[in-house]
């Protein structure tokens, strides 16, 4: 099993991109215990996660959810479906369903690791970045990109919450932590603490400049929002009202 | 720099991609001494690509090429016009220009590090992969993908002399061995010699069956093989000649 982790890793990590929403799920697993979870599961790639899970030997114990996402489905329902031993996490805050609520300061555990969540709103008020403190690793969600961040102009969002967050959460952290995003547009994987509080051209600026350049950003209205919003509030599972 | 490298990291790793071919293109540098290679750019990824390399504050020592690419055309040549100490490399079969020709043992250095040069013929005949012995990593071009491997049904392909390849010059790695390909279209980003050994659903197989999956794969011609072949065969520089 510890071949499937790699040359001196204690630890499975898989990056896994959906095309379509540009989204990056995450497999993180421990290869002794072989319990695992996956961050962001988008609900058209599950029979993909599914299989990798399964080749790498792991049970998958939580789906867990950076946020309510606006541009896809989340593929927690189906895979709670194919792999009943899993659980659906998200915000408190939120509102939306899942089997289990986190809060600023939980701990995620998965084998002899843990995450620790951090509310970090501003993107929507439920926002949370997970970090894997071990490893020097953090999954941001959408409050941080690479050289960017999420929006702020539709649900709860909120450009000087935002600004807030990623100064006191994320840019709080050891500099030589690497950033792990839920979505990219311009194919990079990763980014870290260093490389965003120097060069990111938003948040590097002050709260007031950030705030004119999130105000102004002219963005077009995210053409799955009508379906993924109503969705991702009951773990993607929609169908299962009718 | 090294806080651009990652916690307990001392090489930097990007894996960069390409949406339109599906392409990853690799940056590998020495935060120490800034001496940093790319593998397999792409031309329409060029300024992205020397950005990240300027903003990591690293100095691109050489532009190398897994193989002649049918799909897509190479970055090297507008690279070595932004970053003009940067030089190409290609295998010396692929009867390709460059600065450097590279053979079967070869080594590339940058810092403090080096790549071994394995030849690995059968999609083209000059696809090499390359090793990073001390990092447990192998950038395998198109000889072999996840849970895949390159076409053999045009240029200069041969499934038999592929499957050679691959069990002789990959397959031969410690099976903790991480594998980074040039192309995947199904969104994954890495896997390992002991994954492809016992999963991959062609390469698994006796020679005699891998040939007839390969000849009965029935595959569309490359979109971009009359444009990108030339252009591949001067570094990506087609419109010197004009």
């Amino acid at each position: 099993m510890s071949d499937f982790a790699g040359k001196d890793q204690n630890f499975v990590f898989r990056q896994l991109l959906d095309y379509k929403s540009f989204t990056y799920s995450y497999i993180l697993g421990d290869p002794v215990t072989k319990e695992a979870i996956i961050i962001d599961p988008v609900i058209e790639m599950v029979e993909r996660d599914a299989r990798i899970i399964k080749d790498l030997g792991l049970e998958l114990k939580y789906a867990v959810n950076t946020h309510v996402h606006a541009d896809h489905v989340t593929g927690s329902g189906e895979l709670k479906k194919k792999l009943p031993k899993c659980e659906s996490m998200i915000s408190n805050v939120s509102n939306a369903k899942a089997d289990v609520k986190l809060s600023d300061g939980d701990k995620i555990d998965f084998g002899s690791f843990n995450l620790e969540v951090r509310s970090t709103p501003g993107h929507t008020n439920g926002c949370l970045t997970f970090v894997w403190h071990d490893k020097g690793m953090d999954f941001t969600g959408d409050a941080i990109l690479v050289r960017g961040c999420g929006r702020t102009d539709f649900q709860e969002g909120n450009s000087e919450t935002l600004y807030e967050s990623v100064h006191k959460k994320i840019f709080s952290l050891p500099s030589n932590f690497r950033l792990f995003p839920a979505h990219d547009y311009t194919g990079q994987t990763v980014t870290t603490v260093a490389e965003e509080k120097t060069l990111n051209p938003r948040l590097t600026k002050s709260k007031t400049e950030f705030k004119n350049i999130m105000e102004n950003l002219n963005l077009p209205y995210p053409k799955q929002i009508d379906k993924a919003l109503p969705a991702n509030m009951v773990c993607g599972l929609q169908d299962l009202q009718s």
